[in-house]
C-alpha cells in the first residue's frame, strides 16, 4: 500500500490527516474543486475544496441530526426546503417521513449531485422520490424569490468560505423567516463551536435577530474537526428540543432516537456561555 | 514563528497535528517519555509517550466528566480512590465535594505529579488538600492489597499500551469491585468508541462481568481523537445516570451541570449497538 495521506488544515494550529488508498475522481466544477477518494478506514469520502464533506462510514450522523430534529419537533412538516445538500443525504433522511408531501431542494452545483449518484449511491438514494423538486440554482436567490411557504427549511451548507459565506448572514436568515409558515422551523449547520467559535457565535446571534426561538444542539462527527459539531434551529412557534406528540420513530436509523433528540440540546456550560449574555 | 508541528498518529489511517510554539520540557521518566509543549491554540500540553494527555484550554472537559458523574450519583461519597491521574485534574474536581473525607491517589510515576505542579499549576491545584493521601505505586498492586473500602473509584489511565493494558482487564475490575463498599461506584475512562472501538467494547464487557449496573456516558474532548470520548461506570447499587437527591452544584464548572449529567448517558444508536446484544 502506498503511503498517501490527505491533509486537512482546520486552523492555523491544528490539522488532521487521512490515509488514502485511491483517488477515484477529481474535477473542477464551475463552483469548486471536487474529489472522491477511498480512505483506509472510513470508506469513500467526498471532498469539496480539499475539505471532507462526507464519508461512507459516518455520514449518517450529520444527515440524521440535521434532518430529524426539525421534522420531529414540527407536528406536521408537509412542505420542506433543502438549501445545499447536493450529496442527497438530507433528502434521504427527510423522505423517511410519511407526512412529507413536497421537498424542494436547491443545490448550486449539479456536479455534486451527479458525483454523489455515481460514487455514493447509498447517500444519493432518494433523488427519484416523487415528492422532490430539484433546482440547480443559487440558494440565496431562490429564497428571495420563491412564492411558496415551507414548514421546515434545512440549510446543509459547506464551511463559510467563498460563496457559502452569505448562507451564514442575517439577511439570508431573514429570507428564510419570510418563506416559512407561521409555525415553521429552520435548521442550519453551524460549525464547530470550538474550532470555529466565531462562526458559531455569529450564526446564533444572526438567527436570534430574526427568530423568536433559537436553540443549539450538538453531535460529535468523527470525520469533522474534533469536539462537538453544532446545529442551530430558528423556530417561530415550536420548541425544537421537544418532540411533537406525533413524531415518527425509524428503527433503522443509526444515530438519532427520541432520547438523543432531547439530550443533544443539553449544552456543556462552556458552549452555552458562548451564546448567553 | 517557526513551523513546528507535533504529529499524533491515532490509527493506521488517521492522525492529527498540532502547531507547537515551544518545547518547554522533555524527559524520560522510569515509566515513559514525558514532554511539556506550548501549542499555538491550546495553551500548554502534557504528552506521555507522544500522546497528548491534557491541554490547558480543554482539560476541564475530561476532568469534570470523569469525576462528577460518580460523585453526584452516589449519595454519600466520603472515601474515594484515584488510580492514575498524576496531573492532579481529577483530584482538583473531587476536592470540590464537601462530603469527601478521604481521597487516596495512586500514581505510578512521581515525575508526572512533579511536572504537573511545575507546568500546570491550575490543574495540580489540590495536591495540598488535607484529605489527600498520595501513593507513588503501581495501581494494580495497590487495589489487590489495600484493606480499606471506598465509595467511589476513578480510574484515570492513559491509553491501553504498555503497563496500562492491565488497567483495562477484568481482573483489575474485579479488584475494584472488591475494594468498593456495597453501594460503591467505579468510573473508568474507556477511550473513543469510534477510533478505539475494540477497547471500548471490551472495557464494557469486562465491567459487565463484574458489576450489576454498567453505564456508558460520553463527552467529546476537542484535543482527544475526534468524535465522542467515553467513560464507563460500574455500580453496585445506584443508577449512575441519576443524580442523587443531595448532589452538589458547582457554579464555576465549565462543562458539567445536572442537565449534562443526564444527557451524557443518551447514547447514539450506533454506540449503544456496540454494547447491547
Amino acid at each position: 500500500m502506498h503511503d498517501l495521506w490527505l491533509h486537512e488544515k482546520n486552523t492555523e494550529g491544528y490539522g488532521v490527516k487521512w490515509r488514502i488508498t485511491e483517488v477515484l475522481h477529481s474535477e473542477k466544477t464551475p463552483y469548486q474543486e471536487l474529489a472522491v477518494v477511498d480512505t483506509l478506514e472510513w470508506g469513500r469520502a467526498l471532498l469539496l475544496d480539499g475539505a471532507i464533506q462526507i464519508t461512507e462510514k459516518d455520514e449518517f450522523i450529520y444527515h440524521e441530526m440535521i434532518s430529524h430534529i426539525a421534522m420531529n419537533s414540527h407536528p406536521n412538516p408537509q412542505r420542506v426546503l433543502i438549501i445545499g445538500g447536493g450529496d442527497g443525504g438530507v433528502l434521504r433522511e427527510l423522505c423517511r417521513h410519511r407526512r412529507l408531501q413536497v421537498v424542494d431542494m436547491v443545490e448550486i452545483d449539479a456536479r455534486v449531485v451527479e458525483n454523489s449518484k455515481r460514487f455514493f449511491p447509498a447517500v444519493a438514494s432518494a433523488f427519484s422520490d416523487s415528492r422532490l423538486n430539484l433546482y440547480f440554482e443559487d440558494g440565496l436567490a431562490f429564497v428571495k424569490n420563491v412564492q411558496d411557504k415551507y414548514d421546515v427549511v434545512i440549510v446543509d451548507s459547506c464551511d463559510p468560505v467563498g460563496p457559502a459565506v452569505e448562507l451564514f448572514s442575517e439577511t439570508f436568515y431573514r429570507d428564510l423567516y419570510n418563506i416559512l409558515n407561521d409555525d415553521g422551523i429552520a435548521v442550519v449547520q453551524s460549525e464547530s463551536p470550538v474550532f470555529y467559535q466565531q462562526t458559531f457565535v455569529s450564526t446564533h446571534s444572526h438567527l436570534a435577530s430574526v427568530f423568536p426561538i433559537v436553540r443549539v444542539y450538538l453531535a460529535p462527527v468523527p470525520t469533522y474537526v474534533s469536539g462537538p459539531w453544532s446545529f442551530t434551529a430558528g423556530s417561530k412557534k415550536y420548541e425544537p428540543a421537544q418532540l411533537a406528540e406525533n413524531h415518527e420513530n425509524f428503527a433503522d436509523l443509526k444515530y438519532y432516537d427520541k432520547n438523543v433528540h432531547s439530550a443533544a440540546f443539553a449544552l456543556p456550560k462552556y458552549i452555552n456561555n458562548l451564546i448567553t449574555k
